[in-house]
């Protein structure tokens, strides 16, 4: 039987204060589980193998709470923090809870809404900042619309560019160690967010006054609602240097959010995952942005806790194991083999490679008799997923 | 390392001549395989442990077939199904490809194709009880709308009873020992396909003349395409008693009709598909109605068809290691733990025994509190499916 | 222009307290309207010609409420219904909120979590039918699971007939004039509601012990999120003479709950919906099952109740004049011509007929060029609905 | 009654040969339509008011054609273009159909198939610019995986890129007056296609070495088949100055690819695209990449491309109806009230301004309070849609 190694801080993994914490709300039902405190929540992860703690403002710090709150909450946090070990790697706001959101933050159609989210990032960088963070998390959830009808698209764009330059120019102003990660979403709560996927988030920072502070920070869950491949799109944020952070965790496509235990859904989908973060070296931290179902007690939320980082390192394990599997390494090789007749045609372009490749005589028949074996390939890869290999 | 036993025709895999046969065809391109005869793929299938073969009438005979290449045909067919061992578990008649068929066989507007359809039903039922088929699958793949439109949705359900009523008395007065097995899907190749998933057929068959000639074969890509829970429903077809056959496959939700090798989209929910078969004693035919990716050769063909039998294996080895799990089993234990004050509460109605429940006090509170430890024990399930315990 | 008419009682429309009365709440966000009282609900509605007000029993009384809250909240309530005419044709139980029910209620593993749900049934049929409730709606929101780890489904099935047998037996035993409506939901609150579709519910009522007394109340938005056509499931419905009730929103497939004012999403399935409900002469509520946008404020809320009237309305107006169409019904007489040399093959099954059929020389070519002039006909139904016509 | 508009060459309306002359063949069933010439086709569209049409390489010389087959086709096809007067605004390869591409084109693993694509391309892209086509599409259909097992994606990215490098370099050495679109989807016929979505194509086409050359084919179904907002990625297509072409059709969302008549699935989406499109001033193709339904004759096919333009010029109608509507343009004034106090904080970032704001009192409670009339201005839009107003 295959060991499992303890997670421990070197593997970075992350929780946020609204994970573990979750008290088990939903749309059509109360909370099952006590609030808990940020401090409370710190030695609970403190003893499961996880190097760091997130959090939006209002997760730490009430929206309504005094000067004097604040201070007793932060020493009791910082207090937590030394005790466990843990460092806060990534901070956020909170952008979608309040009422004054309603119409979106940095979008909204109310310049006062719009200066006061700026307001409220603002103070929250502050926040994050002084705990330690050197990520900072964007995620637009009222940046949308339920109905095109009242919409300026272009004009939400240019609002949304606008924050977060604007911020941009805060943290360089206050000369921060921060960068920025968008995490996109394609619904809920809105029918339509705004930059609905990694890929549309990544084009739009290329739009930004400053796009080398601006990263992204993928979702499982938000790719999968949409039915796309997260390991496609995390490819693509790691190809243009943009994978700054990555919310773990899983969902069934074409649902509600679910916020699954990572792996908990999708076993395979979540291998492919692990095998390109571990393959490529990604090397910031493992967030699981998930919850325990409603139906868990306290109990079993420290379960849900170790199980999403027990799955990461089974499946790290998987990888590697792939990477040493002489079959399987065969079969990639056959798959990628090299034709040396093709060597003239590679590289740039020149205007003698396309004249000599407009007259090379191809056997289209040939060619397209040429199978591959992704079915044994991938046959491999469910038994050694299922351990018989 | 755990053994995988080898599929043998104990184990009832069953495999289509359009599966293994399947040239590779796409919407957006042609065939990448040769097109095999009917004896070539038993003659395949009977190497690889499978017990039986299934067909529509004209993947073994060709809608335009002469009498002279039937009898042809039919006597290789019935040369290989004797040197493989094989047997012939279902059949069905392919109502989809002809052009004539566009707008439905049994609910097609036009008299003339209903008949037709019928006619064309008669003649395949007796050539596949003729090789000793005992179920007879029916799928309505055109039968559906593209648009309401021009739609008589209740007409079409009044045609849809009458056809199967026809051939139920068809059967009846041939004396022929065979059920009928409805097979439901959402859509793809119309917009909205009539009753779409197991449990509409289900409720249908109930209005049927011979319900009890009458089944169900859910495929596990066609509940998926929706976004369903396969077991689910599988769960009420076997407690209606009307499982009569199953297709096994794999498919991601809310997309095309994908077809996938069993267990190739997601491992755990195919481990709860075997458990549930092999828990309640499913003795039906384990039919894959899948094929091999457009990539593949014919070496891969063969290897996609090994996966399938082999992936069940390994998940009926891991509900067998799921029951003698005695972590699993205390917690299944402790989840369905008895109350004996409610004894007075349970079974049928009784006037006495509402009045009494009307007045009993239930601390509802203290309901509230109970948790159930399904992280912990989904946890565990993905780790007895990683082969880690 | 068309004139629409005003919304009046003849309508049969009605609106959930919890629908009009919604606050704005969701998974990412506080309320974002103030809760208004029962009565004050009724009154809303009554200046907006709707006919009717339901209620889930806690929607009308609180889950705390003593016996003196309760007898003033009901006093308010009727005054309300007598001021303003609304009648009450629904009550329903709410089952999914409070955490008591957070692993299900008739099929939840606890015993006595399943007999307190009885008793609240029991107490809120009770309720509804003291306000002159005539149908009672039952939608098992948290009948389902999270994951299948810790499921026995076929007990779950087994339980929830238990659970609709003993309330048969107490509506029966107490002589109400009353009949059930079951709903339908394929996930959310769970990851898989059990009998996820209007169809699995139709299969499950004919497993009851007093069928008869048990029906449907399809809901729009939940048929949509499985991405399913909930025309054809009115018409299943209907076909088994089991539309007890409608549940009348909106929803873009494969996504949250969305609950959106009727017709907001896709006007043509609406009108398809309404065409099928007056062309059969549907005679029971039209019941608004949605709610205002999160943004929405007060006044907004009235736009919103009025609007899901006036689009049915609309809807209804297209319908007739779709009727009165010389162009569409010409095509549709087209389509639905009759053929008389068939008539011979029609009917029931009988021998001869099914020798004369097996004979008969169809010219498959000929049938299989003809065209169905759907598009033709699709397009008319476009330029009536966007009122070209 | 209003009027619709006739078509004409100045609403630059264009069609695909491959989908007025698609003949009707799917996954489950053989083609219902004959095939006609390319020159018939265009002849068929020159009645309608159509103004372009629109090729890939094989639609117009069968890949297999000898250089007299090639001459004599395009001869015909040159002199139907003056006959009609239609011109042929865009062109693109099939990299997609011919089994040598059944893993892909430009990231096909073999070496032999790149080259051959490339070549492929060479000569298509000399084609359509002999025949006059300023844009020129790619729709790398296979790009993709069934399964990630056997897959490089960085790999596969840099190929990607290197071919359309190559290809971008190609035409400038042609000095050919010719644009490249970049045409996304998420999956069919492969699994997953890389870059699936019009954001993860705009964010590639940053990472080549001439982006200006290269923009962006929306397709409306294609980002509905994800469930994404089209309109929400004409916006940002259209911000980032990328527009280059768009696919006009229709599609339910979470299914195989429809490709329905523009409007045919969803009226109100289709008007927020066309009131888009006329309201920025896009002056490209109005693309319609349709086809008829498998039902349809060649009389139907005609309807339907008049319908897909019909459709097009009524929602441009409502466009219009829009803009000068007072209670519609009132609401969106009041949505849109600028707040003078607010006006300090605008603008780009400044140290003061970001002081002042960080100091500033916002009402929280008050901006909570403040709701958008979103559903009598969604309302006031179906009613405009259904000609009630």
């Amino acid at each position: 039987m295959p060991r499992v190694p303890a997670p421990s801080p070197e593997h970075r993994f992350s929780f946020g204060l609204w994970t573990v914490g979750n008290p088990g709300r939903d749309p059509f039902g109360g909370p099952t589980r006590p609030v808990r405190s940020p401090a409370d929540i710190v030695r609970l992860l403190g003893g499961t193998g996880a190097w760091g703690v997130n959090f939006h403002d209002n997760d730490l710090v009430p929206i309504d709470a005094t000067a004097a709150e604040e201070k007793r909450i932060l020493a009791d946090f910082r207090r937590a923090l030394r005790e466990t070990g843990l460092v806060v790697p990534m901070a956020t706001t909170n952008l979608a809870f309040d009422p004054a959101f309603r119409d979106g933050a940095f979008t909204n159609p109310d310049s006062r809404i719009r200066a006061y989210a700026l307001q409220k990032s603002m103070r929250a960088i502050d926040l994050g900042v002084s705990v330690g963070a050197k990520i900072y998390v964007f995620w637009g959830g009222r940046e949308g619309s339920d109905t095109d009808a009242g919409k300026d698209l272009l004009g939400a764009l240019k609002r949304y560019r606008d924050a977060l330059n604007f911020l941009c120019g805060y943290v360089r102003d206050r000369k921060y160690d921060l960068k920025f990660a968008l995490e996109a979403k394609p619904n809920e709560p809105r029918a339509d967010i705004y930059l609905p996927t990694t890929g549309a988030m990544l084009a739009f920072i290329q739009t930004l006054d400053h796009p080398e502070m601006v990263g992204l920070n993928p979702e499982v869950a938000h790719e999968q609602m949409a039915g796309l491949n997260v390991t496609h799109a995390l490819a693509q944020a790691w190809d243009a240097g943009k994978l700054f952070h990555v919310d773990l965790n899983d969902q069934a496509p074409g649902r509600y959010d679910q916020d699954f235990r990572f792996g908990a859904h999708n076993l395979k989908s979540a291998f492919f995952i692990v095998k390109f973060l571990e393959e490529v070296g990604y090397e910031g931290p493992r967030h699981f942005d998930a919850h325990a179902y409603r139906t868990s007690d306290e109990g079993d939320v420290k379960a849900f806790a170790r199980g999403c980082m027990r799955t990461y390192l089974i499946l790290k394990e998987k990888a590697e194991a792939f990477r040493k599997d002489r079959e399987i390494q065969g079969l990639l090789a056959e798959i990628g083999a090299e034709f040396r007749s093709m060597r003239p045609f590679q590289g740039g372009y020149a205007p003698a490679k396309a004249k000599a490749l407009r007259r090379h005589a191809f056997d289209r028949a040939a060619l397209g008799r040429r199978g591959f074996p992704y079915e044994r390939l991938d046959q491999l890869v469910v038994e050694l997923l299922a351990g018989v290999r």
